[in-house]
């Protein structure tokens, strides 16, 4: 099966492609939707919502995963990037009622076994475990295949983080 | 012109229209677009996309004006709301590209001339200045109103608070 990894953001959506076959993880394809800072949000958040479409259309994953937005301090970055989320999961519903999604908890404990594990072990055990040269570029991209890869081990365990 | 205004949320998207001849302000219609609690996230995002797409297809409204965000406490219903915010301005944007937004405090402003006018103090203004019979229900549809006509005094002295 194919499963998108999304990491939402409104400045850069990254994502992350994986097929999985119920024992092995290999790596289709990872990018970042990027939009102008300087650009208004409305258009931002339509440039979002027609990426992830034809990202969809392109792949037709069987399953879709998004990272949970989990924020403690800025309300005002909480906001924006929650509103770009939103273009984002109401894109890919259109698309496939196959929805799940993951705290940064979850797949720091799913890639790592540990909970307090920092940015770079996780992207090392993508690479690591996907048998990749180089760790996906940039960050936001490397997030969303360890989101993907967070659902195939989910998956593996019979557990369901349905959306 | 039409102007439609919205009062965001994910359980309620409050819409008010009102017709604005550059004098006088009529109401044209008001209401509420309304999601279920027990239905999962996608969904309502989807009703809500939804729901404004068929609005503005059938007011076609020359301007929409959405009120802003502004949360200091829970970050929780922030992020919720600022969802729900995302798929309606990705439905807008669809539609037209005439899309305002103002802050509480303008709303506030704007209909009372006074920053710290309570709720009821609002829908008074509302019900006064529109010579309505009775306040529009729910209160998110009067806030809708309020943000439709705080557009309309906006146009009026020449600003422009476009999103």
């Amino acid at each position: 099966m194919v499963i998108l990894g999304i990491d939402p953001g409104l400045a850069i959506v990254g994502y992350g492609l994986i097929n999985y076959d119920n024992v092995k993880m290999k790596l289709i394809d990872y990018g970042a939707i990027l939009t102008p800072a300087g650009m208004k949000i409305p258009e931002r958040l339509d440039i979002i919502y027609d990426s992830m479409t034809e990202l969809i259309k392109k792949y037709k994953p069987d399953a879709i995963a998004f990272e949970e937005l989990f924020f403690a301090k800025n309300v005002k970055t909480a906001i924006a990037v929650a509103q770009a989320r939103g273009a984002a999961v109401t894109a890919a519903y259109k698309q496939t009622k196959e929805l799940y999604e993951y705290t940064p908890l979850q797949i720091k404990q799913a890639m790592t076994g540990y909970g307090r594990a920092d940015k770079n072990q996780i992207q090392q055990m993508v690479k690591l475990l996907l048998g990749l040269k180089e760790i996906p570029k940039p960050d936001d991209a490397a997030d969303a295949v360890a989101v993907a890869m967070t659902h195939a081990q989910s998956l593996h365990f019979g557990q369901d983080f349905r959306m």
